[in-house]
């Protein structure tokens, strides 16, 4: 087979993301533990996540939203504007984290950057990724980078004929299996997951389906990915 | 002259924008009238966006957040979590606002996509545009689409060289002299002003600049667009 282009994901793919959530999930834990046990803030927040996505999206603006709803349900109505302000301080300490390169990254992407188109394809707040791409310092390496609001069969589909990639001669570098692996490989193309040691929730979604999908590849390190590049053209 | 693509904004340009953010804040100053001056209200929230938006962008869940740390801030702390509770619902409000085209768009959209190349160019949240163009009805009418996060110079030369385009054969319609109108006219092309009765104060910069511009027309209504660009290209 021939791999004319090859995709990567940029959260938790190229650099960390969840990390930063899951720190800010840690200070919204305590900032309501007068309020509420611990272990209910987390589902709570998830399911208003879930409701507010339709209206919402993917995002820092988005989820800072829903943590200020869920707060408010679970306080009754008692949490103080100033601990509110403070979930609102949580998303100015967000957007000013650094974007850290996961360890290979840079390599990886400049290495295969020399023979092969690459895009980057991600989701979500087209204001948070492009400032991330932008500090990524990875952004001239890309020939394409497409922010799309939703990652699903129908997205891939378009951004492949935009770009008259051939899906079957498509590959898809990722963290989740929902987003990055899955819609790709229905589609013909080779879905390569490398997962990253946090997951949300919602990404983690078909992983018994992934398990046998035919043109799904799991890998432990982004470093693997030009091997197996190597090794599905040569056929072995 | 010739005009080989022609690029509409949307927000205020093809469908109506500025009026649901309108009276979202008449909305707030009630809500905050035992708290504050109404007088006072806007330009307080306006700092607050203005100061927000490096972190924020444009679009209605950053409008939010900024209203309720305005909120936060004009109260003393003193507004209640149910009162931040109502300002999340202006949100969701505002998402669930229909599309409504202004007068006379669909008739000269349709028209003008029988013979030339026509683009949408758009700035803001890439979740609530999106939802906006597919609610439409005009999609089809469009062979590009570009959700932005500035239009600057930079954004508009960027976009014309992906597509091909010579800036002095692009015209741009739109209602925002600062976004639409003065960027396109000082790459060489043609900006096409026609106002919206609302206009957010932070797009109404560069008024004085633009009446001076060359390539730079004001039209009083979306559908004398066609003639003026037979009369330009027929170089009366």
């Amino acid at each position: 087979m021939t791999i004319r282009a090859i995709g990567f994901d940029a959260d938790d793919t190229l650099w960390h993301n969840e990390n930063i959530f899951s720190l800010t999930h840690e200070k919204y834990r305590a900032l309501l533990s007068p309020y509420a046990d611990p272990a209910e803030v987390d589902p709570r927040l998830f399911a208003t996540e879930m409701k507010n996505l339709r209206h919402f999206g993917y995002g820092i603006k988005g989820f800072t939203l829903s943590m200020i709803e869920t707060a408010i349900e679970l306080t009754g109505g008692r949490i103080t504007a100033r601990e509110i302000q403070t979930i609102i301080d949580f998303a100015h300490e967000m957007r000013e984290q650094p974007v850290q390169l996961l360890e290979g990254v840079a390599e990886t992407v400049r290495g295969l950057a020399a023979s092969r188109t690459l895009m980057l394809i991600t989701k979500g707040d087209l204001f948070d990724q492009e400032s991330k791409i932008a500090q990524s310092g990875l952004a001239d390496h890309f020939h394409h980078v497409e922010i799309l609001s939703e990652k699903d069969e129908e997205a891939y589909r378009r951004v492949l004929s935009r770009h008259g990639v051939p899906p079957r001669e498509f590959m898809m570098v990722g963290n989740s299996l929902r987003s990055d692996i899955l819609p790709v490989a229905a589609l013909g193309g080779v879905g390569v997951y490398v997962p990253y040691h946090l997951t949300w929730a919602h990404e983690r979604e078909g992983e018994e389906r992934a398990a046998e999908a035919p043109g799904v590849f799991r890998l432990g390190h982004i470093g693997e990915v030009p091997a197996l590049v190597e090794r599905l053209e040569s056929g072995v």
